[in-house]
């Protein structure tokens, strides 16, 4: 087979950098173009990139030059992941999708569109069929624009993804734990988090309680219609590379067991685990008993980092249940999440 | 006024240490033994203590030589303040409060025993009233045990406490992110924190969950009953060196506003500040109005680190409110709350 | 005594708030006028300044409105202080100087000058007597320029000042871990920092290798000529927020002793202490005989960071002695050390 | 071919736990038995090991069951990797190898004795001609003990051995930045070091001082005579997780320049990778030419941890020439590398 050829807008950005290393090698796409800010472009991208990962740039792509964002219409790849900061995205986006690109995209700018799909594979695959109304609406031809969720609240709402396929969530509330990563680069400066915690970060606490509901919402007509039961977040930055854990307690309208939801979480999969999507992880969720677990440092690459790692399900005196969530930011929490969403794409024919 | 004297148990210990450098120019009180393990006993306290404090040892106080615990019977001291670990507290203090020391402890042992009453001075001062039971009870004569609470659930609870004033609270999830010198020396590893979070501190989230119901329950009788609202406490620890941070969610049973509970706080005082206690803070909570406050780096101080800081006041679309409040754990946390105890014993007469 | 009016350029940057906060009581000076960029000329200080010190802003600066560097020339001050980036302090320090106000300045732009006094008090206050040179030649009528060494360099460089009033350097190696307060804020990433050493800081190596030799050198003339024995500088940024420390092996032209050093250090006082002025430690090195010290955490506040703290002497076995030295590097390596300087000054009747 | 049965001495340690990873699916060895304190015996390894990697433990290990150290007899391993503490390296690896295993060892008990080869492969694999003289002098018979270095001076000795091939290394100056694993669990306290750095690590600046000298020593007579040119260490703890770093300057007998040392780097190559041994590096010396590598946090894992990286080389104005140097403490700088010696006893038909 001959592989799909992938471009990268925001090429030299943290997300940017985390789409090269998990495209590097990838087994049907192939990282052919690499988008950039004026200042890097024409330059090859490891003269470009500030690279920021302990693996090396993959060979491949070392050499190759990067091209500014003011000749998107030379692009010839079919896909466009974005990993543009909000500031930029939602231009440069929509002219890729009016260009014909499959945008598949982390940025946050078209999340809570109605007609955009903000996609956990294993959860909501379904809100794909809003696709040829977005492309009517917005005038595309062939591409359009697939999202992926915010790093905070990702793990816990596939969480609550599958605790939905036989129960159903009315209430949560949410304290993240959250890694600077996160922040992108130069992001969080090291005089204000390190040895600290910082209560804050900016526009956080609003994705973490309104995109949940939209992944766990349901297409009614051409749009997409969030869920509406009321989630409270508080978010914290720690002095944490990678990693995002989230203490959660949650509400259910019926009557259950922590044994049973433990059960329900560790036997989970769901289309992408069937489709065998080469990014899947076997499971999504990952159930830890250990009464201190799970922490970032011992658990953050189980499953390639690709899984939402659960531990001290318990009951909570006040909701239902609580327990403590993990995930990798950078890799299913952004960069993974999106490849997962393209990979679905190609899948099922729409790429 | 001649200075009363004073015995620190544990005073090699972190709580103790804090005991040695609070105490050292204590306008009532005058530290006169220092009692530690076998270890430490016979040595001058500069040798037997490795000091982990960033002021010097008080000079007084570097060659007072060490004492036994097994010579609690040459005591001299009027109050004796425990930072003792729990796994020793227990006989210690109730030897020392059976040769009429009043035990003036941080240690859990006795926390939550129906007779000994959990004070926070601006909260709870009426539950000394059990003292002559406890006398009684335990066949004390002049001496008895008087307790501060977890260092992680005194600050929300002070906060709880002012806020009970004018409303009643109904319940509470707590996520408390604590930092590592609350438990001590060595106490965490560094490999275990170092860019990590660990969601588990043992048998913390339930102190967390028991402690506040008494300090903010009444005395029946003789004895002191807790309160019976719900609290769901979720533990961590994070790598900052001083300061305990926690996200609470609380329900009232009146309606009300931000607003009001803002000023209410603001305005909180109580009896430590109409009796002008030394260590007493001006103020018992500070509020911050700022987003991204309170921080344990730049907030951790503000009055002596006496005061509970509070910040993100606002609405929780689950329970009715939230806020995110900070204090030293070592100070108003531990060695500072007893220190305060004992001046509102001596106050009232009691010592 | 009426206090002399100061003002304090670069008033909002991380040396300049410790301006801020150390004149806010000081006893000879008084703060009258902050000077900052156009982004915060016309606001009040507390909100001009993204404050990121653990005590309050000095009441009475609170609301002093900052002022623009367009407006020098209504300056009323005898004194500036400047903590102005060196990007901008060549041009704004002359012409202060040229308006008549003694420049007391932390930038590096001038100290290299041969004209321009690169002042420890303890060490080369005669270099103030190229003054007067100063002003013929670059047309100063009452102002002048006067500079305080980098802050890696700072601390050896007062050891070794010391060190030389019985024995005379040779050679130096020097290896610094240095603090991320060094690089003001936002400063160093803290995906840069966290967990990791850096082993770069721009153009600070050849600060390390050259003031030294300036500080330690001799006016000829009218003009300061360095000294001329080598140092090889290797420096490192660590995860460690407030305190530089830093290895140095030495060569000593004369043989002598570990224990003739060590009390040489203990014993050195010098002008200021004489002088007694108010910002002078009582001695301006501390010797420590612990085998684990000086650390940044235990020993940065010594003598309210005013001094160098010394550990670790011994014996060297390929140059002659080695020791490990610590210093405040946003006190004494910076805004404190251009307030003794200011000290000196007045006290010698130059301001 | 059948694979050799090695056990691991002291498996639930930090470097035992490093022996377990990297023998988990080693194409020559292949984990036959686990030894630890009397604490663990009995218990399947994932019980008795807290295990601190973040990997998960492999598969095949998982239930092997402990043995205590009081059943060597009973061992069928021919070789015994150790990774005990040396408070009790001495009497079990000593009892092995008269028990006729090889004992490979990372302990310091025996490296400096004479007759006890301590190899860096690419270095000194002729000191192994010694072992039949230990064999003789000790009473094995078939056993043997090889150890390898200390972690904090392997790098720099592996890099001034390639030196050596050509130069002649007169003396050197070191400053160590060494990582917190490379204490072992618990280790060293949280308190103790997070944003900190401690001057100091028991014994460690002898072994800086003192080893090195050995492996570039020679065999005379059925001795090994360590070299003799001195070096001065100063070694310090940073807030790293993994990864030592060291300054190092150093004197050379001949004139040569930065280019040829470095050329001389890059391409050095001996006998592990002529051997093709498995765990050998294509490269053991790698070179960074950027002005801010190496750095722990983005260069640790070049060649599976297996190479010295080496950055900054350059003048130095005292010595001849100075460098930074990092390397993976706990592989190639323990584990790694007892690993790497028992493979070339292997390929060398002395196991």
């Amino acid at each position: 087979m001959e592989k799909i050829k992938v471009a990268i807008l925001g090429a030299t950005g943290t997300v940017g950098q985390r789409f090269v290393q998990l495209l590097g090698n990838h087994v049907w796409f192939e990282i052919s173009e690499l988008v950039a800010s004026d200042r890097s472009a024409g330059k090859p991208y490891h003269e470009a990139v500030n690279w920021k990962l302990d693996t090396e740039i993959p060979q491949k792509i070392k050499n190759l030059v990067v091209k500014p964002t003011s000749e998107l219409k030379t692009l010839n790849s079919k896909i466009a992941f974005s990993g543009l900061d909000s500031t930029v995205a939602g231009e440069i986006e929509l002219e890729c999708a009016k260009l014909g690109l499959a945008v598949v995209s982390n940025a946050s700018n078209y999340r809570m569109e109605k007609d955009v799909p903000l996609i956990i594979p294993e959860i909501n695959s379904d809100h794909l069929s809003v696709l040829p109304f977005q492309q009517k609406k917005r005038g595309f031809k062939k591409g359009f624009i697939v999202t992926n969720s915010n790093c905070a609240m990702m793990f816990f709402t596939l969480v609550f993804g599958a605790i939905q396929t036989k129960f159903k969530i009315t209430k949560a509330i949410v304290t993240t734990m959250q890694a600077i990563s996160g922040a992108g680069y130069p992001g969080v400066a090291s005089m204000d988090i390190l040895g600290n915690v910082i209560p804050f970060i900016k526009g956080e606490a609003d994705k973490v309680e309104t995109e949940p509901q939209k992944i766990l919402g349901k297409v009614v007509g051409n749009e997409i219609v969030s869920a509406s039961f009321p989630i409270s977040a508080s978010v914290n930055r720690v002095p944490v590379f990678d990693g995002h854990l989230a203490t959660v307690s949650f509400g259910l309208e019926e009557k259950t067991s922590v044994a049973k939801i433990s059960t329900l979480l560790k036997n989970f999969v769901s289309l992408p685990q069937e489709l065998k999507l080469p990014t899947a992880p076997n499971f999504p969720v990952v159930v830890r008993e250990e009464a201190d677990r799970p922490q970032p440092r011992l658990d953050l690459n189980v499953n390639q980092g690709m899984s939402a790692i659960v531990g001290k399900l318990q009951i909570c005196p006040v909701l239902d249940f609580k327990m403590t969530v993990l995930g990798h930011n950078t890799i299913r929490g952004a960069a993974g999440a999106a490849i997962l969403n393209a990979e679905l794409l190609f899948k099922k024919g729409l790429i």
